[in-house]
């Protein structure tokens, strides 16, 4: 029985295909930069038969490339080995929301914007918010430990599961599904298989923690011109209870984003900052008093109701969609010490003008921590001089004290950069624990190594 | 070269004790309960000299255990083939306190109380605070992510680390100190190394998150004579931001300990329920609509000012080491869902009468987390009599849908019950890990597995 019979088998001949076509959209990834080969698609309806057709592609020597919501942004999903690619999208169930113990168990492939439905829909909030919300799978998310715009307030994905279930490479199948919170036996196997990219196991299920929906909320955009003064009224508000996000966004992003909404900046500046304050008590006089003792450009724009909130977030949400309107992007997703995030913002802009001149880099993302997004808007180069580039901009990052790889993983964009931010023992010490769960190397294997 | 005077040359000779005397004081644990054989006390002054200890035990064919405070509770630092004791003792250097980032490096020997000073010292708080605060080292914590008494607002030692350095098996030293806060390069080892109770390498350095002092404290005791109804009142307050501590005490353990301090208890009933709250709001209102809602069997005790909070505290403080005068008590420390936890408490008295007659069950603990500590006072049952009953308890919380290690750990003394919260899947890929790290079995063999 071929490889492919055997996989048809599992799940059912309706659910691989082979068809070029389909093969095609799912060999690329969101930004269209990264292509890749594959000789099937399958998606199996459960996690056995996750780890059947895990256990047949090991065993006939196939590679299995991963693939949720393909939003990675680093060619975390993309194949080059004509691999199968095994998807979650099946997995997509969310159970009841359990008010009580608020936490809710979805299927790998639910999408982010499901959850937050089921969330909501339960009087609750869902921790993880990003851009890609309604293609992202939280299977997906648990793999790359995914941050966003709520890491601020309630942290990564990891931060959110109470449990998961995951196939591993030898076709087993582990569930760790705690009814308690509090949790030492044994390893951390949760915190590890999150935020592995599904190198050392496929993530088909994860119990999420959810959180109480603040009844008082207000959100500012206040401007400034200098990015230390901006990172110095931000490193304030990070450390106050309330805050529920805190956002950086670039002049030039804001006004190329805000011209395509046909929209006002909301303020003047080089440089916004976007803050959302929540909680039980009202905190709409302290944010006053902070961003007061601020060098503003100018008055800050203040929202107090759901409409004003939402319209001051409209800028910043659609950076990454107005941005692609250019041209996929060059992107970098990287996280600074907060100190030297303007040095970074001056060097960022040299390197660019070196390298791809009539690129614009545009800086906005997660202030709180400092996990930026650098995206390089209608840069052209491509093939060496883009690899030339890329090494330039991660050699800058890895000499301000960054990570060259913050909340989209290292995927394979990024693998021959790890050492940057890695040290050879502590890459020999992954590679131990790949080794020990992966000895063949067949998942994932453009992933996170080279 | 013996290996004691290998070891000798790697940490000098005033460093490697094999006095009986020295030895005898070493393999007991804290409990008295527990006892050892070891060959040689071991200091090493830095790590890489634990890496060189770790390599010589490694190539000599002898085991090593790893000893911080040694103030586990379940033998995790207790010898059982002979073996080299290897002390974190001298590893007690902290850092300076950074203020800007609020974060402090500190060695795996210095204690917990050390880092509070610090901390407190630089107008900061350390998130964890537990009962051993002057004996128990940051690298034990960290090795058994202790809990304690600020979980419910701060979460475990596994929240508070930003970074560590620790010494594998092999002799390979992994230093992951991140400058920053973000940081998704690769696997989290960090997360597999806290926790892993010193099976996997030596941790001998942390960088340690810090947390401003919230400028408004309310303390509360409020007395409860049905569980259930304590607990909703819990889940109701754990859920708010500024909840700093939620400790339940049963009346017995209150009595017991408030007679040995010549002090009253604070409230009347057959539990207590102690709450503080903080934040940069003052939460005294809101604290006391909560209780004002709750049926509680008198007016509670309330404390704004530190003396009055201290003096609520000084019960629940004490409570360890009060039944410790009784002998050393026979403990458990378990997870419960909150759900299950008055069903627990009545089964367990049950369980105690038919194996301990003459034992007097107490309950405390963090019951924000459902993490509890069960302690039978004046049980004198040993060997197999012992054995039955701890296999009995630990049935228990299984059945109850607990986890049989919350806050200590495993240790030795429980690692015949992990398939009770551990499936064979689970329990079979932490063995894959151990063995990938360790795969000849030397560093703290004892624990975890058997």
């Amino acid at each position: 029985m071929t490889l492919l019979d055997q996989l048809a088998s599992i799940v059912g001949a309706g659910y691989v295909t082979t068809d070029p076509d389909v093969l095609a959209g799912r060999v690329v990834d969101q930004t269209g930069r990264y292509r890749g080969h594959a000789q099937a698609l399958v998606r199996p309806g459960s996690e056995t038969e996750v780890a059947a057709v895990l256990r047949a592609c090991r065993d006939a020597g196939a590679c299995v490339t991963v693939q949720g919501g393909r939003t990675s942004l680093v060619a975390g999903t993309v194949p080059e080995h004509d691999d199968i690619l095994l998807s979650t999208e099946r997995l997509s169930a969310i159970d009841a929301v359990d008010t009580a113990e608020r936490r809710v168990r979805a299927g790998a492939g639910a999408t982010c914007a499901a959850v937050q439905h089921a969330a909501a829909a339960a009087g609750l909030v869902f921790g993880v918010d990003l851009a890609s919300r309604d293609s992202a799978t939280v299977g997906g998310m648990a793999s790359t430990n995914a941050g966003g715009l709520r890491t601020v307030r309630y942290g990564n994905m990891r931060e959110q599961i109470l449990g998961l279930e995951v196939a591993l490479p030898d076709g087993t199948v582990v569930r760790r599904h705690s009814q308690v919170r509090s949790d030492n036996t044994g390893y951390d196997l949760t915190s590890l298989f999150v935020g592995a990219e599904g190198t050392l196991g496929v993530i088909t299920g994860v119990d999420l923690r959810l959180h109480p929906v603040p009844p008082h909320r207000v959100t500012a955009v206040a401007g400034f011109d200098d990015l230390d003064a901006l990172i110095a009224t931000g490193r304030r508000l990070r450390d106050t209870d309330g805050i529920a996000a805190l956002e950086l966004v670039d002049a030039r992003a804001s006004a190329l984003t805000a011209e395509h909404l046909g929209v006002h900046a909301a303020v003047s500046g080089a440089w916004q900052l976007l803050v959302e304050m929540a909680g039980e008590a009202d905190q709409t006089d302290l944010l006053a008093d902070v961003l007061a003792d601020a060098e503003l450009t100018g008055e800050p724009a203040v929202g107090v109701d759901a409409g004003a909130s939402q319209r001051l977030w409209q800028v910043r949400e659609s950076i990454g969609e107005v941005l692609g309107w250019y041209g996929p992007p060059l992107k970098f997703d990287v996280s600074l010490p907060l100190s030297d995030v303007a040095r970074f913002a001056d060097a960022a802009a040299a390197v660019t003008a070196e390298h791809a001149p009539e690129a614009i880099p545009v800086l906005f993302g997660h202030i709180g921590e400092g996990n930026l997004h650098l995206n390089l808007v209608r840069c052209n180069v491509s093939g060496e001089s883009e690899r030339a580039l890329y090494t330039a901009m991660m050699n800058l990052i890895a000499e301000c004290g960054g990570n060259v790889s913050s909340e989209h993983g290292v995927g394979s964009r990024k693998r021959d950069y790890l050492t940057m931010s890695r040290t050879d023992a502590d890459v020999a010490a992954m590679r131990t624990v790949k080794a020990a769960f992966d000895p063949t190397g067949y998942l994932n294997p453009a992933v996170l190594f080279r």
